[in-house]
């Protein structure tokens, strides 16, 4: 499989590895956010969130959890904000499960989110729709 | 506790929401990013989510993977990002920790993130830091 992330857990690519178990495997982001922006990802190929398997996806959010405050305090951040990507259109580049961790510092420049209010009576036909799915 | 999610959680506060189990909770941002913009918290407060449960991690991160492809069919997005602000710097407003799950459309006008690229021979000074802060 032609997949680069498959390629740096099998070690054939080079990574600034930090963590890694038998499920799951954290390195850094080689063209960061922030210094210290980390990747998270499962051991094995899942092409997004929803692919991946239930197991996998605790292991991902307790390593998450687990290394986060290692690499705020390596960097000396402030906070970080935790992003997975589902789609081209929302960024995603590498199709193979990652999670990032980006610390973030006072001042380093990154928007937030833009918010775009409801129109009136709008959020409630959101909501049955979304239930009408589940 | 004076905690705007609890008292949503306790329906004192009214929500549009999505789905709720006995550990977490799942309801539409009222600012969103896009319609569908939705926020998984956990019913019991944590702060964030380093502060918060193992077993909570888990129900979570499995509720955004049974929710998500509900939320984007419903509101016919073609992809979403999931995100999670830790601290005032990284953007969290309101201290219970908060998975937001924000549909994307072509052309909604976000941005992706800026890069910084380290400088030569930074990466592996990084991870080094890291990795001992483990």
């Amino acid at each position: 499989m032609d997949c680069i992330f498959c390629k740096i857990i099998a070690k054939e690519i080079p990574s600034e590895i930090i963590y890694e178990n038998d499920k799951v495997f954290a390195f850094l982001d080689t063209n960061p956010v922030n210094p210290g922006h980390t990747l998270v990802i499962p051991k094995t190929h899942n092409e997004n969130l929803i692919d991946t398997e239930d197991e996998l996806l605790c292991e991902i959010i307790l390593t998450v959890k687990k290394i986060a405050p290692a690499i705020i305090k390596a960097v000396g951040a402030e906070g970080y904000n935790l992003g997975v990507n589902s789609g081209t259109v929302a960024g995603q580049v590498v199709f193979h499960t990652h999670f990032h961790i980006m610390p973030r510092f006072e001042g380093d420049g990154h928007r937030h989110w833009n918010k775009k209010p409801y129109k009136e009576g709008e959020i409630g036909e959101v909501a049955l729709k979304i239930i009408a799915e589940l």
